[in-house]
């Protein structure tokens, strides 16, 4: 028998979840069935569109069960099989986050080359974060040359490497962050122009003063005044790629408005929203090109780590208060 | 010598414009040079978009001048000719409207091939606003099988057109307009849904009961509360085509607040700005197109007329209050 701890939605959040929607529970985990493994996770993901799962609407992924283990990306190591594609040792990938152990058949765990890199990676640039820069940019945002590039959220696990995208193909890159320390992060990525939103009263004016010919592609992860702002300083034909607006996602109705819309007919813009897990087509090229950056030091990434599964909510709550620099783990053993 | 009446801006609007912002003139149109033209106007047309030509600030067109004749599609015909490109009686169209009367540059104006259509039909369904609806609905929303689309303003110029090409190639069309008259003649048209919006308290309601299925395409001219009713009612992958905002045109500041828009990222939709002007490499195929739709009955419409230039402002006005059935023009002589 294997005891594994386990972290299940206690209760749904409305609003800002905090750490009474979580519960700590115990399992032992029995010897795993016929062509099942048995898995313990090294490290597992918290991702600002899991506070979607947590409400009990429909959307492009089911809602997280009540009383149940959260579901999300993790890494590990097989430490039983019986099944012949998997033997002890094998590290594997998984979607059963939230737990330090689990039982599940093989078909439901992908084996992990890691190429050299840390297993972790493949929870942030090379993993789920990276190609949702990858995607969004390339592909949604279809950037080309000469685009001047803003991205918001900019020292998280997914604007770190959408920053360095856009510099590695010779563009203009403006990002938003809040604090000194995201602010340096950025600046030693070598991105152009950085605004510490939260030292700003006017984020239109400061866009507009880093960008003074106007903003071509941007790279959205927040919502709100940072939308706003852009389609002010947005230049005729822009793309907005549209990955998330982490400053909506605890608002328990429609939320602020977002006032300037009209500018999209005037300026005939495109605002295009996407979710990575459609645009699986794009999974090669993307491991080719981001092994190729990460080997030529091109792609580099930060990790803010907390240790423990009982520390894994507090990790996730981190998420909407900015506490995290690059990608955000939880380390399980 | 020739007397021509032109209505000429004569204070720039702060919100909703009034008759006080316009005046009536009178010019003695000398003699046209060589290689001008001398054009007696029989139609001009009034549309929305003249609003934002009011505001002193830089669009995709450029500002209507203080105290200058403002301009506009017309169509009339030639009075006096300097060029041996036009001969007297030539039915043309140019951008000289809001006046009785004009003298240009041979080039300045197009001849203008009828095809049997009453010549302010070019003003209309078979000019610039027809192929706003064609453009918009076949290429910014790239209409596919099956779609279930939605107008908004769905009486007018453009929302006429569009619900009869949504129709006629098989589509569920549903169509939101204000008042009992648009309404009888949006049936009349085939629309399957037709939403009274100035009957309905809850606008998202009334679509998601015509819609229980969800909205893909969504062709735009109003903003505000219908923009909000959609991004509900919208289904994974919808494409909104944003040809206008005429709930927005006179705002003083950015306006009110569009809600919800965090849908865009959820349903990975799709909304696109356009201004018909950037797509004449379409022109030939709406022609086409139209003329055959028109000829076999397919495609009809309705006008609303005010006579004389002097009522050209009033009639202006008239479409941000909703007072046209159809296309809004003005019958000169």
């Amino acid at each position: 028998m294997t005891t594994s701890r386990e972290i299940r939605l206690k209760s749904r959040p409305v609003g800002v979840p905090t750490a009474d929607n979580f519960e700590l529970a115990t399992v032992e985990l029995p010897t795993p069935g016929p062509g099942e493994v048995q898995v313990r996770n090294s490290w597992m993901t918290v991702d600002p569109y899991m506070r979607g799962r947590m409400n009990d609407v429909k959307s492009y992924a089911p809602p997280f069960q009540l009383g149940e283990a959260m579901q999300g990306g993790a890494v590990g190591e097989v430490i039983v099989s019986n099944d012949s594609a998997f033997t002890v040792g094998d590290a594997v990938q998984s979607f059963f986050g939230w737990r330090e152990a689990f039982n599940a058949p093989a078909a439901a765990v992908q084996k992990l080359e890691t190429h050299g890199l840390p297993p972790q990676a493949f929870l942030g640039v090379a993993g789920m974060p990276g190609m949702t820069a990858y995607v969004g940019l390339l592909k949604i945002a279809a950037l080309k040359d000469g685009d001047v590039v803003f991205v918001s959220a900019a020292a998280g696990a997914v604007g770190q490497v959408v920053c360095q995208i856009a510099k590695l193909k010779g563009h203009t890159v403006i990002a938003s962050a809040g604090g000194a320390e995201k602010v340096a992060y950025l600046r030693e990525l070598g991105v152009d122009h950085v605004i510490d939103y939260k030292a700003e009263t006017d984020l239109t004016g400061a866009l507009l003063r880093a960008a003074p010919d106007g903003i071509d592609v941007y790279f959205e992860n927040v919502g709100g005044a940072h939308l706003e702002a852009t389609l002010t300083a947005a230049r005729p034909f822009g793309r907005f790629a549209l990955c998330g607006m982490i400053s909506q996602y605890n608002d328990t109705d429609l939320g602020a408005g977002t006032r300037g819309l009209i500018q999209i007919v005037g300026k005939q813009l495109r605002l295009e929203g996407f979710i990575v897990s459609s645009h699986y087509d794009v999974l090669p090229a993307f491991l080719a090109d981001m092994s190729g950056w990460i080997a030529q030091g091109k792609v580099k990434w930060r990790e803010t780590v907390e240790e423990g599964v009982e520390n894994a909510p507090a990790a996730f709550l981190k998420l909407f208060k900015g506490e995290n620099l690059g990608k955000m783990l939880v380390k399980l053993s």
